[in-house]
């Protein structure tokens, strides 16, 4: 909103809120690292559907289209070390989410993925099982492609809630598919308890990392999950569509099975061996030929990774949307808003999700006056934190603009002038 | 070979026909569309690996990275067409193909669209069918993924020579998996009478189009094709690991069932159902969130095609390898090389394989000598010929530096220089 002369002086909350935005910020041992980002005037809350640009990968990319494909054509298979990207670029995503080495492959669609887990599982798993848990607040995906997977394999899907997961899984339960945080509200499931659970029933564990990865501690091989998938392109920043990532567990590995085993996969995939062959560790989770324009576009975003704490990015995660909840508070009128996010820490993941009234038509107002979050169907706002490069000062005017939105008098409006 | 002062003038046969190359370029209606290219001095003889870059591609593509991810960010998927990027490349590749729009949909790798394609295809096949036929000379990663989807639909694999599938077709076939032009020997398999024959029994055909998409024309629609599939980094020139596509009949849409049914593939994928229900049309092929990057550069890619006729290209193909072939007889010495690429015109690709003791070795020198084609397990150098960009005086240059590395005694060097 616009100041002019005549405006009165803004009350003593609001300023206080936006004095304590910038002492935040002047505190945040990540603000530094915004500046590896590309950013404008806009205030970006949409990181956990698209993260923003990386510095690193403009030039990255102009010398991998260049140099690599238009002068040393196809010696960049070798030269410019093409044909490993994929374990490669696992290896640089592994410490985010608490995984050794050779563990992470990067390559195919996060369903394609979700396929190779469930159906690597199942075949894993005892011979009397019967059944595939899937979480019921699933990202659709997840759900589509476990029943496609369930039915090649000739097991049933049974949705469960993540918190009932650990009472319902059964003898007959090969695996489980759950999401570490639910796209919609934001909610943190328990890793690390609903693992041991699914262990006890004798059950694996599949996690679906795509909202956690990169916003928050993993820890893959601490607690002992079986096998995991997740996307790159949201808080993970690998751009529009960036491959998705396959983890296996060490101990696994050699019972790994892919119902996709294309040659890549192949113990000596240059031998051209019409029988199949699986190459030893995370290799054999590869398909076909890596696309490698845009997994250098991620290996070059993942750069903004150096010197990062997962435990400062977790506490600025933890602060900012707490900030961000107590700012809606304070600018929003009662009632207009209800957050389905958990106000427990130990459940929150990196972003908050409004329950509102007209969700998709308020989305589309805040995103004209520069606050950019998005809508879910039927009703909610969802405002993810990146804490990489999302400031206080985002939070503090995210929810000012908000409560502009949804029509509170604005505190530092006059009379006369229009909210 | 650095001609000296001292160098005697070379037989008649070697300018002449070098002299023919230059009127050969000088009379190709293509000549133009070489330089839409980045090449430089390099005889790039391996545009069948990987296709040369076009010069629209890196302006294109940075401007992808920097305006519509870094500035427009999650808006571009509406504002600047990423979400229909899969089926609006798609019909850019059909007419290449012989494909009505609405058949074509880009994304993912060949493997996974073939694995999409065997067992949609499996499913779309009467109830008694016992068995998927797999050209027994097929690009390994064609029967790997074949044999998954066959353990997963309970059917048989049985590895039949293209030559033979019209003989050894029954009405337990399913389906035949079959290579459009093999990729080893650059054979031609005859596209409209294997599929005539296989439709004769109840079975249905599906291409893989790899080595004969951009090269020569297909004629998907006009043969009755009911799926097909392809890479684009060969001939379509799409830069490396490019998203492959998935043909499917008109007719056959309606029943085909996806293996692989992301969420981009739902009726109303931002509905965010946790039930499925197909989309209509080609893009029930579509999985996950698409590879944006890597799709943007193939669509800028495919612009090199503007004004080209796949007839000339053939034209241009059958002359390009016949002229190469002719050279190779005149500058290596009898009995060093064979070709095993057919020299009917019926049965040749738009590549030349020629098999050679020591071909690995031989590969690497002539590379080194600027000539780069590539090495196929165990004695085959293959040289592939791109029409859009391959010269008649390329040919003639790799040929008779192939003469040199067989060590033929070099025409045009004089006594005392090395050859």
């Amino acid at each position: 909103m616009s100041e002019t002369p005549e405006t009165p002086t803004a009350p003593a909350s609001g300023s206080e809120r936006a004095i304590r935005a910038t002492e935040l910020d002047a505190a945040d041992p990540l603000a530094v690292v915004r500046e590896r980002f590309v950013l404008d005037d806009t205030v970006y809350l949409d990181g956990n559907s698209l993260g923003a640009l990386p510095r690193t990968v403009p030039g990255r990319i102009a010398d991998v289209v260049a140099r690599e494909w238009g002068e040393l054509r196809i010696r960049s298979w070798t030269e410019s070390g093409w044909w490993t990207a994929p374990e490669r670029i696992g290896d640089k995503i592994a410490p985010l989410i608490g995984a050794g080495p050779g563990r992470v492959v990067v390559g195919d669609s996060t369903s394609v993925n979700i396929f190779k887990a469930v159906v690597g599982g199942v075949r894993m798993a005892g011979k009397g099982c019967t059944e595939i848990l899937v979480d019921a607040t699933t990202f659709p995906t997840d759900g589509y492609i476990a029943r496609s997977a369930a039915r090649m394999t000739g097991l049933a899907v049974r949705p469960v809630e993540p918190a009932r997961i650990a009472d319902e899984v059964t003898e007959r339960t090969a695996v489980a598919l759950v999401n570490h945080v639910d796209y919609r509200t934001g909610r943190l499931n328990d890793l690390p308890s609903i693992t041991t659970a699914l262990h006890s029933a004798g059950a694996l564990a599949i996690w679906d990392l795509c909202h956690s990865a990169g916003a928050l501690p993993v820890g893959l091989d601490a607690h002992g999950v079986d096998l995991a998938v997740g996307c790159t392109y949201k808080y993970l920043n690998g751009g529009p569509g960036s491959p998705a990532y396959l983890y296996v567990r060490e101990g696994l590995q050699e019972r790994f099975e892919s119902p996709l085993p294309g040659w890549n996969s192949h113990a000596d995939p240059f031998a051209m061996d019409p029988g199949y062959a699986p190459a030893d560790g995370i290799v054999r989770g590869r398909v076909g030929t890596p696309d490698i324009l845009s997994l250098l576009a991620l290996e070059a975003a993942l750069e903004v990774w150096e010197g990062v704490s997962m435990d400062d990015v977790r506490a600025k995660s933890l602060a900012l949307t707490d900030f961000f909840l107590e700012c809606v508070d304070a600018h929003v009128p009662p009632g207009r808003v209800r957050s389905v996010t958990p106000a427990d820490h130990r459940q929150r993941g990196s972003q908050v999700a409004l329950q509102c009234p007209g969700a998709g038509e308020v989305m589309d107002e805040l995103i004209r006056r520069g606050v950019v979050g998005d809508f879910r169907h039927p009703d909610v706002l969802r405002f993810g934190f990146t804490p990489l490069y999302t400031s206080f000062r985002d939070a503090e005017r995210a929810a000012r603009v908000l409560g502009e939105v949804l029509g509170a008098q604005p505190d530092a409006v006059a009379p006369g002038t229009a909210g």
